[in-house]
């Protein structure tokens, strides 16, 4: 834990780590950020280390630009811009998860956005973004490893909450770290559901009225789950 | 543990919860409910808690139009309208579970019923009923949160065992805590076998008298899965 | 345990119980019998007992025609006559497992036959038989609760190793317990395949030489497996 | 532990061998091997034994041939040629794993190739190779049993990371331990998003310069993941 972090939100921001390594949206790879709320233009997320494992100490303060402040931070994830360019573009952001999660990378392969099946996705309402990054890229090992690369993404996410990234995965935010963790969740279930129901016929999503009215009542219900994700984990050491 | 719950029954109830939890048919979300024996006007549920989590002490006895009997009550559910509507419209019904679980959601969405593919299922012989809430409510947050949308799906449930809710979940009602918790579970495994033979031709499902012999079957069968459902659980403390 | 239970024998077919629970084969339901080796006449098999919680003193000693040798047995599955009826048609078969495993039921709800995509499940190699109740049945409860109910559903698996019950579930022989619960086990992991398979295209399944060529050398394989399945279990108490 | 096998490299293999078995790439069948690093015609590979099992003393050395160089080494997998022979065509290969995982047998079977969804599959860039074992063995027990046939097979593989085996499974190879193990988890999780993705339409692979920027990429942080490997593993005795 280095400069510029104050322990109870490296303590919070490690638990979000491992509840969403816990609902398998995070494996080795993926990551969960926070905006820095004394300075909107810090942000703290791990140093390079698995989510399953990311531990109070692990937590590093980081510039919009990607630099930690702390000159002598540990190794850092190759994605940290992915976080700095989205804080810089949506002021209303304040928590960021990208991810891997299994369910929602055939929607960003075939180029179809998420749209919302039930009330707890209602945060799709405008259907998920889509980020190609040949565009803005050519080709490339696919990750978001420049400022450059960062604010194409920025760029694709609008004012959405969720943006797909094809041959890659996705990244939700959050006007804060439990609605950020808990779309991602359910971006993950609304993803499942979506790939289940294919078959089925023609499906009736959410409409606009109906997706912002779920979303706000959603987030008053947050802390039920929250406080369920983090009893799920039982007894578990932050601090080694 | 409020006025007027019994507390036996509170430990049946909060055993309800966690084996619906186990199972997957609920998460931070969803509610199971028992009417109660001594007074059909009344119902027990839990307060605004994740399943998972719930204990003795959290179960709250209501009457019919959702209010509680004790004024202290801690928060109830947005949506206990679901069991008083269900309890005045169904004499016969004894215990309500309302879940999202996640193979049946397709289904609502597409507006295709659930059919018993197997004889456990006989309880969906019928088929499953359908909810629109736009029909009585318009645009909503999809909750029934009031008596009138309560009776409204009690009005789609009619007298079946299982309504699918698009854009939300379902709700199953039983005689009896036990049958209203299995047909929760067989719900859902039924809706996953009906998505996954979709693909293979005609499916041959359950006719009428079918369903019906295997549904009266059943019922004699439920105390075998009843305890090793509990079983299941381990050692759990109801009470903290 | 009941007369004319060997000790040793109950014991292995309490841990056949718990592994086919352990792999999601049975739930509350589901059974495995084993053929008495002094006396073909005779067969074991749990009293009504969810499989997940068989102990060595559940073992009881049954007739092919169902009814147990001690008078004082506790209360019998309903189907004990599959495996009576199966063991007097077939003087092969040592061991019989029923079950409703999930992958399973879709192929028998319509009417396509389980076939070897791999070298694991060779003993599917004729295809799966076929058995539909209402041909001897007529309307019934689905439940094979009869010896000539049971004799049907001998004459359709005829010669074959597994055979799918519409509406129901299925039924694997073998002539060692260990073999039975390896085809139980294989059975349901290759309707899984085969169901992924389905929008891939056309499936070469393996030719009737190579479906018997792997199924002879598979048989020498099983002790393998077994052990493993034995050590998954941990420290189980069969006693109590 | 036999001759030739040096006891930190047991160890490690025997690691590989329990990670591929939390991942569910391997069950009770499937091997993982290693070249002997002082020896490129030696390989380690553990004797007959479910990989789930398989402790530090299991470990045997073999030669290219498949002979063991301890005359007393106990009884070995049947397939073992697949590890000698394909360490004999390709130089550059350190460690093979060979699986049943259960995504990627319907592609086997359909003779559809992975092709890389994500950049975590980027090893698959030209798209698996394919296997026919009828070609070069006619009927078989679908076994990798002689050496004849394990030359078949790595003239399939060719210069590439991954054959589909019909009616089988696949073997990858990769340029060191972490790599081969790696490379089965993502196969595994690849073929799960290529079967999901099947329904959305058209997919947008990972082009040529993609997926081997992305490979390149990956080889750095394969430490990450398997350092959650070995941690989710818990506390394991791989001695007894």
């Amino acid at each position: 834990m280095g400069m510029n972090v104050p322990e109870a939100l490296a303590r919070e921001l490690a638990l979000a780590n491992r509840i969403l390594y816990d609902h398998q949206v995070v494996d080795g790879l993926g990551h969960v950020s926070l905006r820095h709320p004394d300075d909107p233009g810090l942000f703290l997320l791990s140093c390079n280390r698995a989510p399953g494992l990311v531990r109070t100490q692990d937590i590093v303060c980081y510039r919009l630009d990607g630099s930690s402040v702390d000159a002598d931070a540990p190794r850092p994830y190759l994605e940290r811009f992915i976080h700095g360019e989205l804080y810089r573009a949506r002021p209303d952001v304040h928590a960021v998860v990208h991810s891997h999660s299994m369910s929602v990378i055939p929607f960003a392969c075939a180029g179809v956005p998420l749209r919302p099946l039930f009330h707890m996705a209602g945060f799709l309402g405008e259907g998920s973004a889509h980020f190609e990054i040949r565009e803005s890229g050519g080709d490339t090992n696919m990750l978001i490893s420049s400022p450059y690369l960062g604010q194409a993404l920025a760029r694709s996410l609008g004012q959405r909450s969720c943006v797909l990234m094809r041959g890659h995965g996705s990244t939700v935010v959050g006007a804060s770290l439990e609605q950020a963790v808990y779309r991602a969740i359910y971006a993950e279930m609304n993803a499942r559901l979506q790939l289940a129901a294919q078959p089925l016929g023609e499906i009736e999503f959410l409409n606009e009225a109906e997706a912002r009215l779920s979303s706000d009542m959603n987030d008053g219900q947050i802390p039920r789950s929250w406080n369920l994700w983090v009893q799920r984990l039982g007894t578990i050491d932050l601090d080694h």
